[in-house]
């Protein structure tokens, strides 16, 4: 079995869906959307509260209106991972403030979400369905 | 290939997840906790808007309390049911309606559903994760 520094029980697909996991959290933070294509495949499906559900088009186009007039400061901490073949799901807990450009008070949302993700034929695994709740936070 | 009436090209996993779907339904709209209870893993995992997730103890108590205080009428439609190895996801659009017992107008909900079905050694379909976005529909 082959360690991988402080997680060496992971196993190779656990490991690899951990890390595009964070990397989808730190392309969100850093407003990268071409990081974040590459992290999606090519047919995701996005369910947010109080929407239809969208895919990359959709994604692409809401990502960088609300970049454009916030900035955005989100954290995800997994619950799990689930790997079964070529497909895996998580469980998140996660928070989203949302600071308009300009200044302001920032906006606090939380909630949970689940993500589906499909390994591909070169081996990556790429977010595929993700579903979250999150609302704006209690103070 | 075994034929299931009219949808003949079902694979026997997919028909039986629609199946698990549909008798979800059913008994949701039954207030048949019992029945529902049989149909979910013992680690199930609900992810609701605006509540820390819950598992079956706290899927009882909600299921329970609002039973007593309304009557409820779901519809789920299935938008996709993916199978690999022993787990599968589907995604669905579902509406309810709730009304309080003792009468007043109806309060709709509408939103979209992720649930993760896992497959047991006995070969039944359980759900196992789910998430959905329901809030109040626009009038």
């Amino acid at each position: 079995m082959k360690s991988y520094g402080l997680t060496p029980f992971l196993g190779p697909d656990e490991h690899e869906i951990r890390a595009v996991h964070s990397a989808w959290i730190v392309a969100v933070n850093a407003g990268d959307l071409e990081r974040l294509l590459t992290l999606a495949t090519d047919d995701a499906v996005f369910i947010n509260p109080g929407q239809a559900p969208f895919g990359r088009d959709g994604f692409s186009l809401g990502f960088s209106a609300a970049h454009k007039q916030a900035r955005i400061d989100c954290t995800s901490e997994l619950e799990e991972v689930v790997v079964a073949g070529e497909v895996a799901y998580t469980r998140s807990r996660d928070a989203l403030s949302v600071t308009r450009r300009g200044g302001g008070e920032a906006t606090k949302l939380a909630g949970y979400r689940i993500t589906v993700y499909r390994k591909q034929p070169d081996g990556r695994w790429l977010l595929a369905r993700d579903a979250h709740t999150l609302s704006p936070a209690e103070k």
